[in-house]
């Protein structure tokens, strides 16, 4: 039986007021669940129906309370329209250090991403492609917003997410004499560049793209070339199609 | 004012038995709207605001009906949950001829893309790249859903999409002695191969990947490798991150 407090706590977790105010996040879907369980992730409840318990065995010690119910009562509080069998609330992490010199490899930057869909897939497109620090500007979403965890698929462990503004970032580029590269309509055609292996890439809000005090700080600009044969072309990418199209561009010298 | 048969009729919409029943498609979105009001496209129903007609000229001759209203009631009537300022109800167009024989360069088969953003986001990308014509398996998600209509960002009125069994496609391939590409997860890393200018990519369903009947017709297995050094990894890219990524090394030779 799921109570009212609980109820009322899972559905305050879509807002980040609630979320800060008692430091913790959903998770829902059950592979997402599973990783949640194997992570370091620290689990202050756990709510599974039967279809989780017999597919996954969990033991008390998982989380600080479990609660057993069935398909309709988790229902009832998923914040999901198809929700699967299990959701977890967890403790909100520690932030990472801030790092003291520019990582090797790619960093990138999002400036004002708003979409929790596009900070989720974006996320899991730096997971996948081993960029291990994303950074964002402090009115960007929150990583802890359900939806981005939800479009994260559980690549939200796996990296370290620093929110700071743009200057922070640009001084361990300069430091380490590295590019800053953004992404924009009109830069130069990706696809004839020459790109190092350690740089910045900036992708900018959904609507507007990077602002300008940023741009200003970009040492390269970049552009996807259109393809289109048509008289009406398409105006833009979405924000997360073209940075995993980018990170591609960045990475894929030095595939093995 | 919107009356209750019309607003039965927008929310019915939302199921293709309705928009199949009715031979219409919804779409919501200023920029969306504008597009439909520039292209060919009948328009049996406008609805707008003042905010809208302050923006862009209308007149009587752009649809069959015009709606002048509020954003209140718009938004009663709006499936979105931040609805613009428009909405337009539109005649479903004649399916596009199916091709006689191979198209020139790339063609994308979707075996069970289930996801409306999924399949939206697919458009938008082949629009970008310049690939005329998306396959669909008769069980992907339907073109006119309204996620898919609004995700697409109007690429869906630039793309010849043709529901078909893969074997249609298959022929067309074989007489054009083309090579069919598939993404899988064990497949050939796509950054080592020698891509030819005309050939199919087929791209499967978000569990279930490509069905073992298509499979069997695949000539060429493409991945695209994992670069994290995480002991976890991420499992897999989104369907339309991973359409994105292989259309660009499929085209990328051929940029201006």
């Amino acid at each position: 039986m799921i109570g009212k407090s609980t109820t009322k706590l899972i559905n305050s977790l879509a807002l980040k007021k609630y979320r800060t105010k008692e430091n913790c996040f959903l998770i829902e879907g059950d592979k997402m669940v599973k990783e949640a369980l194997d992570s370091d992730l620290r689990i202050k409840l756990l709510i599974v129906t039967d279809q989780f318990t017999s597919r996954f065995s969990i033991s008390q010690t998982d989380a600080e309370r479990i609660i057993e119910t069935d398909a309709k009562e988790l229902k009832k509080v998923s914040l999901l329209q198809h929700p699967q069998n299990s959701l977890a609330i967890c403790e909100i992490p520690e932030k990472a250090d801030f790092p003291k010199s520019l990582p090797e490899g790619l960093s990138i930057y999002l400036d004002g991403v708003q979409d929790p869909g596009n900070m989720g897939t974006i996320v899991r497109i730096c997971d996948w492609y081993g960029i291990q620090h994303v950074f964002c500007s402090p009115d960007s979403v929150d990583l802890y917003n359900p939806k981005v965890i939800q479009a994260s698929m559980g690549s939200f462990s796996r990296i370290k997410l620093h929110e700071c503004d743009f200057e922070e970032l640009s001084v361990l580029a300069k430091n380490a004499e590295a590019p800053v590269f953004g992404a924009f309509m009109n830069g130069d055609n990706i696809y004839q560049q020459q790109l190092p292996k350690q740089a910045v890439l900036v992708m900018g809000n959904e609507g507007n793209g990077i602002r300008p005090a940023v741009e200003k700080r970009i040492t390269n600009k970049l552009s996807i070339p259109n393809f289109s044969e048509n008289e009406i072309k398409a105006e833009s990418l979405n924000v997360s199609v073209a940075t995993a199209i980018l990170c591609s561009e960045f990475k894929r010298a030095y595939s093995k």
